[in-house]
């Protein structure tokens, strides 16, 4: 029984994703199919490499991640499928994949040449459904991932945030803005807590944008409502918050916006 | 072949729903899983129990709906499964079952506290994740209730809108507005016919914001186009519609308006 | 392991579409669910008729798809299923298959009248739940398609845009505008090209609004950022698009919108 999840910039508007959905139960009946999202903001490389670092390690071993944001489609970048420990990735070689491969051992990458495993005539501009979903299917059916191709050699990068430390302070940034205003930040909770050494929780002070939060706390909930809140997130990394509001709307930080971290 | 449902405000732009999906998967592979919605307004406790309440009726007995729309989450606020005559529920114990609860038996309600039933370790601010969507999969996995944990006692309660009735008037609210822009109510169409009586359903008279209606029909395209129109919609619930426009839009009700109802 | 799927005018913020899915499960419990999309524009016929036409050919033979964007809903309008060579379909006789069965031979067309098949008491404004799920739950069951009832003789058909072909221009339309702002047209590519008889690709101008294309090409990505293109999409349709921008919102061009297709 095995997963296949799809995460794409197609929203949900139209029908692509379902179409992918089409093609994969042809090859694959059996199999288990989970969006993880559709609404990566379209073309945005580095959004559909985040939503599937922060969401890979809830799925069990053997899961095929399909992921399909790729404003090169059609032109020389390479279609992939990539192994590691725990699953397979199938998509373009644009830096997708990176940071969660940046955490992860590659056992084999191949590109996606055999025809065999190709929906035909593969459209030029919906490879989604022409040539990816078909790979993951026949890897859902069984195929051996050498089949689908020669081995890849090395990956495409991605440049994504990194946050800078200081001694007295850290230059961390807005990686991506949630649902409920949330910023969620380049800065892992474990890294902060390392940095911070034996001050106490409550020494540490964040700035972004026109919010100040003072202290680390476990839940946005352990501040009453109304006020800011730094804590870490269901994903690792350092969010700040506003308890009942929305903190990106009070404190006007955009993605890519710094979050400064200090010691008081 | 069990079948889960999720319900939670965390729309669908990040992976929230997606990771609950992977962990359930890992632990009962085989499970059907039906999103009820994920577009709660976030922290809509009365939204949430709303959509639950509607939707419970449509699936078959057995079914496991996970509800997250959860306020306090990494507070002292208790986790909670809840077996009735026909399904169980599970989620925070925050009245987010309360209206469905109100018209079942409840069989038996646990506080999920048996470590073996989470995903370690516990993220404070994501028990849709670690707690609530494990403490599913085992019980679709034929895990007995009473071995989540123990017996729960008392629940939450909810305020919810009800109806009020005289002998010549009913006011009613305005509990959700629907894509189509039609106000949805809290009377019931039972209600609504038993206080009518032996009077003509053309005898009613509507009034929601500056919309006003005469008579009750069997649904929206019995009028002509253009015309505002009342009816008891598909939850049994009396509803302001517009026939081919938006209601809420032309009449100018919000969430929580007044629904005016009168005989004449 | 037969497939359902779902199209629907209903959004995803309530549970319209997700009580169709427990119905049907509860009906045919291992069948496989899959959305087209939920979001075509309230009571939108030909948008309904378009996404199922685009995704049709990705599905594997014996597919049922259901569709419900259905104005005419508690009305005398039919209620119907329909087989074709390759798949079933089930919704309102109001046109919204007339796209795909153009192109498709309709093996036999019944009215859905059989109480047997329908979720008593079927409510007058929702039939998506109580008349076309468990139909198509039915029949995926392995109910015969005669046994929902009687031959439904012709079909209502659909005023569909087409293009004008004359020998020095065609007058194209705007069909639809996907997600990334391409301007999806009613201009088939196999009849652009065969109009072109000879002359070369990069002879083709096209006129959308404000935007002035000049050649056709295979794909957006095959010229540079910021400049407009025109190439046969994903759906065999010619689209106009703007490489890293958006097309409708640059040419002002909306749906039905003229697009002008010269030589020279």
């Amino acid at each position: 029984m095995a997963i296949i999840t799809l995460t794409t910039d197609f929203g949900c508007e139209d029908t692509f994703a379902a179409q992918m959905k089409g093609v994969i139960l042809g090859i694959a009946p059996g199999v288990t199919l989970v969006d993880l999202t559709h609404n990566i903001p379209p073309q945005d490389i580095l959004g559909g490499a985040l939503a599937l670092d922060d969401a890979a390690d809830a799925f069990p071993p053997g899961v095929i991640h399909v992921v399909v944001v790729d404003p090169g489609v059609g032109t020389s970048r390479r279609p992939l499928a990539v192994a590691t420990e725990r699953e397979t990735l199938v998509g373009p070689d644009n830096g997708v994949f990176a940071p969660l491969l940046a955490r992860r051992r590659t056992m084999q990458a191949v590109v996606l040449v055999n025809p065999a495993c190709r929906r035909e005539p593969v459209s030029p501009t919906f490879h989604g459904r022409d040539l990816f979903a078909p790979a993951a299917a026949y890897l859902a059916a069984g195929t051996p991932l050498h089949d689908l191709g020669p081995p890849a050699g090395g990956l495409v990068g991605l440049d994504t945030p990194q946050p800078r430390f200081a001694p007295d302070a850290i230059e961390a940034h807005v990686l991506r803005i949630d649902r409920f205003g949330n910023l969620v930040t380049d800065l892992r909770g474990e890294d902060l807590i390392r940095w911070l050494g034996s001050a106490p929780r409550k020494s540490i002070a964040f700035e972004a944008g026109s919010l100040r939060v003072q202290g680390l706390v476990l839940t946005y909930a352990a501040v009453p409502p109304g006020e800011s809140v730094a804590y870490v997130g269901s994903s690792g990394r350092l969010e700040i918050g506003l308890h009942g509001g929305n903190a990106a709307a009070a404190s006007g930080a955009l993605r890519g916006a710094v979050v400064r971290v200090t010691r008081r």
